[in-house]
């Protein structure tokens, strides 16, 4: 590592088995036609099964616009026309009891991006976020790589107990013993960041749990920030969004996001946005947007994207639905088929699956055992260590992928753990 | 600033006045139908004179496309096929004895963000760049706001004398002292900077003033970052690239930035390029490409653009050159007929000109003074004290603009120097 910084030699260091996964995939990816004996990627979440309706949608001549102002400098918090669609996008599907001021919104290139700058505008190096975890672990590269922020974890289980009504309960009293646990390990805990629907529980928090953790953050003058990245896929169940608050506890410190990447199948676009009321946030983020803008035809195409609600609400929402409803199925009844459950099937894009019985040895090499066979048969589902979890055994499987792909991915699961050696053992052991 | 950390704050506070006058601009843009009354924005380096030309080549139906892997998580480096266009590109402008190799090139949203994460990566917070001035100063913004870089100047001055060749040289031993004042002042240097074509100053460096600047950085194991931005904007001139050398003395601390927003007034599409053949800042700069990715369409748009040789061969660069050339005379001719001389006419995008003669007094107050009578009168061109000029009464104007505006901007500059009170005070000083 001559020649790089205390920092670049860390980043590089770093990479995580996603990222991994993604690299491996990238250089042979499956393909039914042209490459069968590729890399399946079951790993990353990427919303696929709609991309010959959003194909069409978005090389339609609208699309295929620019002018000067688009070739040009523009506002580094996006463009208005864009700020002012999502503002009244978000209004609408967060069911905002106001309109919500366009003002109020940052866009960057990406979620990642805004977790990132906004990690930096509110916190100090070395200041702790407050996290349950299993949860979406980049979360700490985004807060950590420029920001320096260092996580504090809030383990959840598996195991249903008095203090613990269902698998993974987060409950007030979890945080409480977090911020116990930061102020041992002489960590200022200054952020609470939740995503909801949770990543990679697949929970979507009821409105009392976020009202309960809104008021603790606020009893701690926490942040919170509240990613709700995929809101619009979930399925069957009530979502409550942040925004759709009537008296937040603490406004100041609360701040929204969501991007197109998920929800839209759009992660090449990288268009995240944030919604905040807190104006010192709002102008300082405008200056971080410096370095996380987004191009500006795209921001125009993401613009044209958003206004178009008829094409939303009568192609995209009821079609994108259904086939995240028959991918899910597709999915789920080939891991039960293999006796492998899976908890919440709310989101419409993934599913925490529970392999417990097929590890070698209850333990994370045991999970990462199991992991490295299924690289080695070429299929890459992302293991709970990965997530943090800190319980053995566990999986995020993505489910938002066409039907051959889930297909593929059941047979080589199968292989797997029907030639495995611990097969027996579980048999033994169940 | 209630509930901004320490850097958030910071980064408020900390906006320029190029910021300011961008601002204003985009609340009242002069648009000769629309606006004529409105704000004339003679500050800010864009290419405008070939936006049709632009328009025309990036509408057509070649750039209208979409796969998945551009809708998708692609390599946060950048797609393959504009990496390896960039490599062939600039192997042939930067006339490099050797093939580029696409492995050794990071693309970012732009070279802000390209100088940022090269900072974080390369230079430990506290460290300090070597840079001469005047310069890009929001360069210091770029390589501070995450990465906590401090400048440490080399001021050149107008003065010619026996150590001065001629106005703003720079010379080795400039540099030297440069690194003695960063000594006494307890920072340590680990990197210089240099823009060229300079900006502001215009310079194109000759091929021995490069050589001198990579052995003076190699003898004190300093990174180079040459940003090379405008260099297909030069006319009249020999341009050498980094490129070019055959023996880099320190290829390892050697790294080149250019983009496609200033040669091809293409801002807002957000696409910078880094190529070094250092493996570990490559390695370091795809992982921080995270939080500075481009939009996947737009990298195929800039890939389009790139590899059509023959259009911009044939049509492009001829045509924009003859319009540079004619934006910067009916400029230069105008300021010549205020009294006003400009050094160097090397790049075709802005020139510096010499105002001393109107400044109610020789110091940076008078300098602002005369600036905000300009800004009063709606126009905004660049003071020096903005690039950090160690001598009041220089500005930047950029040249690249429609012949109308230009004009505009004669008749407001014509307005304010001939109605101040300052006008009697320099015809009779002069």
């Amino acid at each position: 590592m001559e020649n790089l910084s205390v920092r670049g030699a860390k980043i590089v260091s770093q990479t995580d088995l996603l990222e991994q996964a993604l690299g491996m995939f990238l250089q042979d990816p499956y393909d039914q036609q042209c490459n069968p004996q590729g890399f399946v990627n079951v790993g990353v979440t990427e919303n696929k099964v709609c991309f010959d309706l959003l194909k069409e949608r978005l090389t339609r001549p609208d699309m295929n616009y620019l002018d000067s102002s688009l070739l040009g400098y523009n506002n580094l918090a996006g463009i208005r026309s864009l700020r002012e669609e999502a503002a009244r996008f978000l209004t609408d599907y967060c069911r905002s009891p106001v309109p919500l001021n366009p003002n109020n919104i940052i866009i960057m290139n990406g979620c990642s991006s805004i977790l990132c700058a906004l990690s930096a505008v509110i916190c100090n190096p070395g200041d702790g976020f407050l996290t349950p975890t299993p949860y979406y672990s980049r979360i700490a590269l985004y807060t950590g790589a420029y920001s320096g922020l260092q996580p504090v974890y809030v383990p959840l289980n598996s195991q249903v107990t008095e203090n613990n009504g269902h698998p993974f309960e987060l409950t007030m009293q979890k945080l409480e013993e977090g911020m116990e646990k930061g102020k041992q390990k002489g960590i200022r805990v200054t952020a609470l960041i939740l995503t909801n629907p949770q990543n990679p529980l697949g929970e979507v928090y009821p409105l009392h749990l976020i009202k309960e953790c809104l008021e603790f953050a606020s009893r701690y003058k926490l942040h919170v920030i509240l990613d709700e990245i995929y809101m619009l896929s979930v399925m069957d169940t009530e979502f409550t969004s942040v925004l759709s608050f009537h008296d937040l506890p603490d406004p100041e410190r609360t701040h929204f996001i969501w991007g197109l990447s998920k929800d839209f199948g759009m992660n090449g676009l990288r268009i995240g946005i944030l919604y905040t009321e807190n104006k010192h946030v709002v102008n300082s983020m405008s200056r971080m947007a410096t370095f996380h803008q987004c191009s500006g035809p795209t921001q125009h195409m993401a613009y044209q994207f958003l206004q178009d609600r008829d094409w939303l609400e009568n192609v995209f929402f009821p079609t994108n639905k259904e086939l995240l409803r028959n991918s899910q199925t597709t999915l789920v009844t080939g891991l039960e088929e293999l006796r492998i459950p899976v908890i919440h099937r709310s989101t419409g894009m993934y599913v925490w699956a529970d392999f417990r019985k097929f590890l070698p040895s209850q333990t994370f090499e045991g999970e990462m055992e199991l992991w490295q066979r299924f690289i080695s048969e070429k299929l890459c589902i992302t293991p709970g260590k990965t997530f943090e979890c800190c319980e053995p055994g566990w999986f995020r499987l993505t489910t938002s992928l066409p039907d051959h792909i889930l297909q593929v991915c059941l047979e080589k699961l199968k292989k797997v753990l029907q030639c495995g050696p611990q097969l027996n053992i579980t048999s033994n052991s169940k």
